[in-house]
């Protein structure tokens, strides 16, 4: 398979179409973002790598973080995380509050805002200082001490997170946070703030696609379980109530942000990371979606 | 790899656990069906088979046939029929109503009941004699003329099944339905009824498994995009609100039925057919479940 | 108070405003009535009766019939009826499905549709034939053997009511319905096609607003405590999610109906009829609620 | 009518009787009230008194104190606040986020805590100091300068009111609160916390009651039509999701607070205050509840 000459070929195709959809504007500092901005990169199992655009331009990575603080989690405490987070999609928008109050508190999955914030309050209360040891377990499993968090969009988000803090409060009044939240949404906007490129993505996410990674000091992320759980959770919940679109036009697991990244990946093949900013309406990069449904058909690499 | 091996120790571990759940009773029929029933079939991309227990006796495979109708409508008239029913989990329960409220009669999927309703619809309004070419087009599949309607079972659900009724007449109040609902429900509940054994099931699943599959008349079911998309649609659809939890724990495209079977396919290397009635509290096979989160753990071959 | 007068200007005041909104069409024989129909009629408890425009036309009352059917069952089984619905504003559409899910088909109150077919059917069990029984006690109350059902508009209604067959099944399907669904479809069709004119309508909603009231054989119709009740229900659930603003804006107990009639009282005062078709995005009489609010601040006689 | 002896008779029956229901626990520092506080206090438009039992006890008033501040933002604002809020039974529990999400952060009426605290806003707007203005608005009405906040009990539900605090930053996040939500919130906690006996109540609640009320500075409080409208929310609004049960055993407009007390109106005849702290489990005074329905029956008072 020539990887490089397919990303260049779709890279190509989308480049010439009109530049479709929304930057997302409810983070004010997020919609000072170019639109125009276009990368893609590709990781093999082999560790090659293929670029195209603004491959290597750090970006706001958002709700993609909400894989590796569940992974995080996951590493630290193990399945007792699952009782207080599901595991299935939600079928409503990605900051609903209404299934919380059928569902007493018990957040759907781990992807949604609600289920990140749980995931937040469980790492504030089992680690020395969330915000810092998050930072670090990235910087590790990307080999790169460059990645940090953005202080302005952390604050603007903070700042204008409404639907954010209401969403925490709630959460806490059924008693499934037991940090302030205060503290639980600073260290939540801080997480959502990290900025990588499409490079350090899919360097960060070896772990989930080579059954045999290993970080720098040649510790292993997570078990080969675990590690497949993630994945199932990304392929039925990664991209809100488009979860089902995205398994049925592209076919690999994978996590949007609302900045406008996408990560997929083929289980012992390859990691895959699109940003372009403007959103469809469901929240989601549409080059990025565009970019996806193409690239699995034309490799024929879907996992189904 | 030794299936029989793994298939046998497996069955025998769990036939020596107490058999808990309840044998589904809103149809009266079903309820007669004897809980020890037990069976399981393993048939490889190569063809070979491996059975346990009741694997060659017929049962209800209920929801599993709506795996089949769509694979009907989808091969008759490709990607139209979307527009008449979407490809997203729904977060709710099998039979509910709440959602088509608020989406305005258009199903999450067709394969909750009402997007299966909705599927029968468009097959009666597109085929000669909807139940009639329905059977034909399974016998074939399976290479099995043997496979039939049970009839006892097929009246007791239109004597009993107000909620189904419901449903039909609320998409149709919605303008979703084109037939006359009790046409579309006659229909329905003669599909439901479908009888086949666990070797039957793992034959006529083959065209989802197999991307060479040809029937005995060499033709093809579908073609490989399609048949990817309706397996993607079983991984994330395929279990009700139990759907996240099976890709989480089994970790393969599947359905369910409330006559206790279950249908799940590695694609490109197996099929695999459960059978045993007692069903947990989401209504699916409380052993089903247990042996394919078994299986796929012995065997390590989820998808992800 | 000079009735007349004041129902004479604010009718001549309201023809002259443009008539605004929509005739029901969903039930298709309905949307064949002239839109330009506009009649009032007021009776007083000393049965002095004032009339302006079609007030002596008949026509279809809908909903209104709901108080009618309840007041017989309330009648025939007494507090029993509670058990089986409840007396709360349901704060959602008048055909909503979505409450009746989660309040396990017990339906808010016994004005909306769900509810009415509940009343269908506990008097299709205890009368010897309820459609007859209950056209012979609205006769009765009425003192008019003239009033009969529409044939045309209960079939019409049948043969389109997809949304209320779905209702009937769906409450079915709880237990909270005895008979078969289609009986009591056809009961509740042929009440809600009743025939009455404003003038008929005053005279029988006499019983709720007269204390003294007795009907031709000297007969209660209910008890004081009932009565009272039933005003109670007409004050918060009448006029479906602008229950609220009925009361706001008019305060006095009443009933729409979808044929475009509105019937109001005050207690010990006086009963009043309006019909026009055109109704407002709520489903209620327009020119009715406009009349409703101008007569009671004009008249200075809200409950309130 | 001897209302001095009805309500001994009731007063006494009702205290023999075994006092049932949980005192409200949600904010600790109510929690600490003696549950065996049972107070009455009926005061007719002629400003005759009647009390028994607990009837000049101060006690939390709780949500009671909604009307009042609804009151003064009608009587500045007039009907402009209705665009901030409707006037609709919300067929949902207090404290409800379901419905702020599908009606874009409107809530359903003023008297649910989410409506209170965009009234709040309005206040904090619209005044120099709402809590000082507040306070003096309840002062001068009830001709009482010894009503005042417990800062305790605002401190107390300040700490723990997780699920207000959700609900105002949602609202916010739907545009319709304008001042922070920490301000809105600090304001909407004190208000709340008012602390009045029945005596009090009874006194401040006659501008309501009495066409011809006025301040000793000889002011009206707010206009016939206006006091009318606030009736017909309580009317309709004032029980949570018992408020159809309140109007059809009670019959009259009336607001219940947790902290177990109840004043209730009947225009131009009586407003009447009950205080006992154990809640049903819609959150209204058991005995209150009890009370009221005794004394409308024997009195034959109900507006209805």
């Amino acid at each position: 398979m020539n990887y490089q000459k397919v990303i260049n070929e779709i890279y190509q195709t989308i480049h010439n179409q009109e530049n479709i959809g929304q930057v997302a504007s409810y983070i004010p500092e997020l919609s000072k973002v170019d639109p125009s901005n276009f990368g893609v990169c590709l990781r093999t199992i082999k560790n090659e790598e293929f670029g195209a655009g603004d491959w290597q331009t750090k970006f706001s990575i958002q709700s993609i973080s909400k894989v590796l603080s569940l992974s995080l989690a996951y590493k630290i405490l193990g399945d007792s995380i699952w009782k207080r987070v599901g595991v299935e999609p939600s079928g409503n928008p990605f900051n609903s509050l209404i299934q919380l109050e059928t569902d007493n508190g018990i957040p759907r999955n781990p992807l949604i805002n609600a289920g990140a914030m749980v995931i937040c309050d469980i790492l504030i209360s089992h680690t020395e200082n969330a915000t810092n040891d998050f930072l670090q377990f990235v910087r590790k499993i990307c080999s790169n001490n460059n990645i940090n968090y953005s202080e302005s969009i952390a604050q603007s988000e903070k700042a204008t997170g409404y639907r954010n803090i209401a969403l925490c409060n709630f959460i806490k009044s059924f008693g499934n946070i037991e940090n302030d939240p205060a503290t639980v949404l600073d260290f939540y906007f801080h997480m959502c703030s990290i900025e990588m490129s499409c490079q350090d993505l899919t360097k960060t996410f070896m772990f989930l696609m080579d059954n045999n990674f290993r970080t720098p000091e040649n510790e292993r992320v997570l078990n080969t379980s675990q590690a497949k759980r993630i994945n199932a959770i990304m392929e039925t919940c990664g991209f809100y109530d488009e979860s089902g679109e995205f398994a049925f036009k592209v076919g690999l697991p994978g996590k949007s942000g609302v900045g406008g990244g996408i990560l997929a990946l083929h289980p012992n093949e390859y990691c895959i990371a699109i940003w372009s900013p403007k959103l469809n309406k469901k929240g989601n990069s549409s080059r990025g979606m565009k970019f996806l449904e193409s690239f699995t058909t034309k490799t024929n690499s879907s996992i189904f």
